[in-house]
This record gives C-alpha cells, structure tokens and sequence, in this order.
C-alpha cells in the first residue's frame, strides 16, 4: 500500500479556555481526577490559540517533540501517557472492527511540533490548548475517533475543556478508572454572541508557584478546599449552567467572580500559602467593583486563574467603556506596543462621572496590554499543507 | 461628704493584642458577640499602650471625650454602650448591697482622655487597647469591680482580650444575651519568657476596608468563613492552648501562621473580597518560609490582622537573626528614623548561607521600622498623679 511509506501528518489548532468554576485539586495524581467538577468558556482561536503538526512515519526510530521550535524531552511522564493512552485507543479501534486506513501506523513513531500565538511568559496558560491539541492531532494520525478526554487530561486536567468550542464543563466523575471524568459541551460558541472576553496582562516579576504542585499542596492542607469542591461546587455548576443557558449575565458574572475569589481563598489557606494575585490584580478587581457600583448592576466580572492576569467577561456594549477605565486607571507606559489587541474595540471618553467613581490613584504601566476576544470554536484541522509545521523529513521548518 | 466636690479622677494604661487564632464575624452586630472564640497574646506596654483618664465631677453637664488631644463624639453608639454598660454594673453592685464610697456617682457626667504611645495611622489597632482602658478606667470611677468584658466588648470585640495580660481567650459563649462571651487568661505573661513579638510597619498608601464593616459583609457572603468558625476553629482553639501551656513553639507558630492564612482566605471569599495584605505582606510571608526552611523548624511565624503589618513570633535567640533578615530583605531607606525600635535587639551579621537561602530581591522601603517586644500584663492604674490627661479643670492638659 502506497500510504505505508508517505509521510501521514496532520496540522490542528485549538484554543484556550477560561475556567468560571474552577478545577483546583486532583483525587487522583497519575490518572489526573479532580475534586470537583469544572466549567469553562473556550476562547476565540483568531487571538489565542496553539497550532501543533503531527506526523507519523514508519522510518521515524523514536518519538520527538518541538514546542516553540526547541526540542523537548519527549520522555516527561505526561507526554509519555497521552501518548500511551491514544495508542491504547487506536488498538482498542481496530480490535473493534474499525476499517483501517493506517495499518502499520500502531507501531510507527511520531514527530510533533507546536507554537502557541501568543507570547509565551506572558501568565497565558498555554498548557491546556496544548495539549488539547497534541491530542486532537495524534487523534487524527492514528485515526482515533471516540473521545479524546482522557488522552487531553492526562497532559493536563483543564486540557479536556478545550477539546470544545462554547462553553464546556469537565464533570469530576465518580469511577476509581476515571473512564467518567470527561467534557462536555454545555452550549455552542454561537450561543451568547455578545459575551465578550478581555485577557488583561499584568506586568510582573515573579514565577508563581505552578499549578501542579500548588494544587497538591492545597489538597493536601486547606480544610477550606475539601469543604468547596465537596459542599459548595455542585451547587455553584449547577447555577452556572442556568445562567449560561438562560444568558443572565448578571449571575454569570457575579458567581464567575465569587469562584475566582473563593479559588483564590483556598490558595491563601495552603499551607505554606499561595499568592497568585499581585496588587495590580488586586487593583483590577478594585476596579471592576467600582464600575459594576457607578452603574448600578453587574456589566463587568473578573476571573483569575493560577497567575497575576485578569480575564473580563462583559457585553459588546460595554467592552470600550470598560477598556478605557482599564486605560485610564493603568494609563500605558509609551513603550510603541499597542495597548489593545485582538477584536477592535472603539476608543471612548470616559464620563466624569464615571472618572469620579474609579477615583483610583492611577497605576501607570500596571496592564502591559489588552487582549480582546470572544467564545470561540474548538480544535480545528488545518487543510493547508502550508500550514504544517514539520517539513517532508519531520523535522521543523526553518521558520518555526 | 467631701468627696462629692472634688474631682474623681483616674489613670489607666492597657495593652494591644495580637490574635494567634483570629476573630472575624458578630452573631450579634448590637451586643458584639463573635461567631467564633479567638485567642490572643497580650503585647508589652514599654513599647504599645493606651493611656486614659477618666474624671467625674457633679458640676460636669455632660460627658465628653479626647482622643488624641482631640475632642470626639461621645453621641457614637459604641462609645454610649460602654458608658451606658458601666453604669449598670454600678448601680447593679450598689443594689446588691456593696459600700460605695462615691455615692452620688452614678448621676456624674464623665470626661475622658485617651492617648496612645505608638503613632496612629501606622495601621496598628488601636481599638483593642483604647476600649479596654476605657473600661478599666470607667471601672475606677465608678468602683466597678466585675467582669469588664461586656464593656469592653460593647466598644470592640477584641478589646475584652486586652482586659488580661499573657494569653487570653475570648470565649465565644452560646447565651443570647452574651453574658457568657467573656475574656480569660490562658496563662500570665511570665509563663513563656522566651517569646519576642517583632511588629513590622510595613508602608501602605491605602485605607484598607474598616474591621466592623469587612467581618459584616464576610458574614453575609462567605461560605467559607461560616464553616471555619463552626467546624474548624473548635479544634484550633484546643490546640492552641496546649501549644501556649506546652510552650511547644513549632507548633504554636505553624498554627498561628495557619489561622492567619485563613482568616485573610475568608476576607478573600468574601463578596466584593476584601484584601488586607499587599505584596509586601506576602514577600514578608515568603521570608518566614525561607527562613524556617533554611533552619529546618519554624523558628520563626507571621500573623497579620486588618491591615499590611505582619507581626511576628519567635524566641528571644532568633530575634537578632531574623532583623537582620528583614533588613537584606526590606533595606531602610534613609530618611533619619531608627529602623528598629522598642527592646534593643543586637546588630548581627547574615550568613552567606541564609542570605543564598533567602535569595529574594531586596525591596527597600517595604518596612517602614519594625518595634520589638515580648509578651506583657493586663491593664494598670497609675499612681502618679502628674500622668493624668485631665487637668483639674476637667480639661485636657495642655501637653496633651
């Protein structure tokens, strides 16, 4: 068969994804199972997304992975059970009686490479677009059609959420084999066409603690963690749904907030602690309080994940108000970057009377920039060839 | 008689406390009674106290007050509590059928003068102290000699634990009326003679959220917090005695520092979230970790109340050391002030191994000055005559 000795390879995309539940703590290490379950808003791939080309060839001798154009080690335990768990669904297809296309390919190796679109160091979680899209693309080489939730998960938890485009939860699931804990779609991107998203980037110095080991240590100590993800969470999915379904977003935005904030809290009752926010984000949450205030409702909420950054959830109408408060009270240091990227966003005066509400001292340079976005679509595959990332001999591109 | 003509008068001093287990949240907003029992180290008064006159006169037309040297409301509702509470003590002992040798005193008006010797505005509570040297002092003119908690307590939760020296607990109690939320010493203050307390100003520009607003809104909002109080602290409180009669500072520094945590966890949790500790705060709290790590043991525990400043527990042979550590860490800048006030602590040198362990960028000007001190007795009646801050006009002295 001539297909056994072309080169199979396939270029895919996928997004990021912002938690309004958060996943915070597994019950289970090696088969990555949460406390609790988890929702989340997948993020438009037009500003924010990873691009990963797999390619599989019987005279590959070993698996080799490149992720921003540097090789990394291929043999990091993550990497090495997605890889084994796609390989496991890949026989358990054929055993089933699937036709084949890929005969040989079982025993073939893989070359993969990976770039995000948006600057790494940034505080942007990369990790669960990644391997999203490790998993969307070794799916497509190694023609695995069932559900991909375990292969993302076991790279990274919050890396099954973004196997869906709209809004998707991740449910913790129950079994001890995890075969339960997957994602699911709970409406499509095309389901709340005005939500907006603006990924405000925070100037700062320091590493924070990763999530990884953060998280352990916090189930490991935080009494506060064990009673929410057991007392609290199932109630506050459950209302999450309802307002994402019924787009009230109001109660979207308040208890986005309130999740972010009680997250937050669980980190600070780790034991040594956990501080993600800086004073800036501190000074962000300040300012969204102020704003919801002087407009007497809720047109505004922030969420952070394990990082300094803010992500807003508001309306397309209030999307260049609310940016100009942000430009207002953490007025750009002229270093010739643009402040505001991705989706365009009018420039507006501010009100004096909303001036007078934020009333903060302004924190200049605080907000490196603004990235405007919006619900997006999940992981995608690419039909240009041009697009693949590895060249006819599974190498990188030059300009990778 | 005499003594109806001539001015009553009496000066008191009472102390700050830190809590090791926190108080946060009323059951009863009117009455001040907690959610929760707390724990607290009595502070030294050579280095942190209230002074206050109390003077009562029948030619007084009404009561009046001076903090500070400056004359304040005496209408706020806190303040008529305590006024209204020992008066009712008073009449309620006379009733029972004691001797009273200021017969007419009850029907007096009342001035009253307070000062504090640590500077305001350096985010150190003073309501602690101020309430319960208004209520000793009270006491004294109006020979009042029962159990001041409510009186104090009426003023500010926390000031019935300045009511003792050493370690006090603030008993939360279970009756409606309060009668049973009283303060008592867990052990004198000569009990432990090895404890430094080491306060650390750290500069803040912001006013942070008002203590009797912030427990108010936690309350109301915070899930976290209601479980604390009800499942968690019990527990704490126990352990915490042992640790004071045991004298078993590892523990007692790891659970101080872990109920700290988790009374700012709950500020967090709260809706809007409440944020007392900025990023110096936190770099504060990464050194003691550092430091602990670098020795193997916790030789040294952080505990922050409503606001930036961390105080600090350690054993008198560490205090020298750890200064020095806070000076790499946070360099004075020169501006004339002494960097380390109250008990002298000896200039020591920093290992290079201490050094490398703490490894943190230095931030100059991130303590203002640190005041050392060590654990202190209850409230005292001045015997000198030349300390009042009335004078026999019933006025504040000049001085003042």
């Amino acid at each position: 068969m001539a297909s056994e000795k072309r080169l199979e390879v396939v270029t895919c995309t996928a997004p990021v994804n912002i938690a309004v539940i958060k996943y915070w703590g597994k019950r289970d290490e090696e088969l990555i199972l949460p406390i609790n379950s988890s929702l989340s808003v997948t993020l438009h791939q037009d500003q924010l997304k990873t691009t990963t080309t797999a390619a599989i060839n019987r005279d590959f001798t070993e698996d080799r992975i490149w992720l921003n154009g540097r090789e990394e080690d291929v043999g990091q335990p993550r990497l090495q059970a997605c890889l084994r768990e796609i390989r496991r669904l890949a026989r358990k297809r054929r055993s089933d009686g699937h036709e084949d296309p890929l005969p040989l390919s079982l025993s073939y190796k893989v070359h993969v490479a990976s770039v995000n679109n948006f600057p790494t160091g940034a505080g942007l979680a990369s990790s669960a677009a990644g391997y999203a899209c490790l998993a969307y693309a070794l799916a497509q080489v190694y023609g695995v059609e069932s559900d991909l939730s375990e292969v993302a998960r076991r790279g990274s938890g919050s890396a099954c959420r973004s196997l869906y485009g709209g809004f998707v939860e991740w449910q913790m699931g129950e079994r001890a084999d995890g075969k339960d804990s997957i994602a699911r779609q709970v409406a499509p991107e095309s389901h709340w066409p005005e939500l907006r998203v603006l990924v405000l980037v925070v100037s700062t110095e320091r590493k924070p603690t990763g999530s990884t080991v953060g998280m352990q240590t916090s189930v490991e100590t935080s009494a506060l963690l064990r009673f929410r993800a057991e007392a609290l969470v199932p109630a506050r999915m459950a209302e999450m749904t309802r307002c994402i379904r019924e787009r009230d977003f109001q109660a979207f935005g308040q208890l986005t907030m309130k999740d972010s904030n009680q997250f937050h809290a669980t980190c600070m009752d780790t034991f040594p602690p956990i501080s993600y926010l800086s004073d800036t984000s501190r000074r962000v949450i300040h300012l969204v309080h102020l704003f919801n205030a002087h407009h007497g409702q809720t047109k505004v909420a922030y969420t952070f994940d394990a990082g300094a950054n803010a992500v807003i959830f508001t309306l397309d109408d209030t999307v260049a108000e609310f940016a100009a408060a942000v430009r207002h009270s953490f007025p750009p240091e002229s270093n010739g970057d643009k402040f505001l990227k991705g989706l365009p966003v009018e420039p507006v005066p501010l009100s004096d009377e909303l001036k007078a509400a934020l009333g903060m001292d302004p924190t200049p340079g605080g907000i490196k920039y603004i990235i405007a976005t919006q619900v997006g679509p999940g992981p995608q595959v690419l039909d240009d060839p041009g697009a693949h990332l590895l060249g006819p001999d599974g190498l990188p591109k030059a300009a990778a």
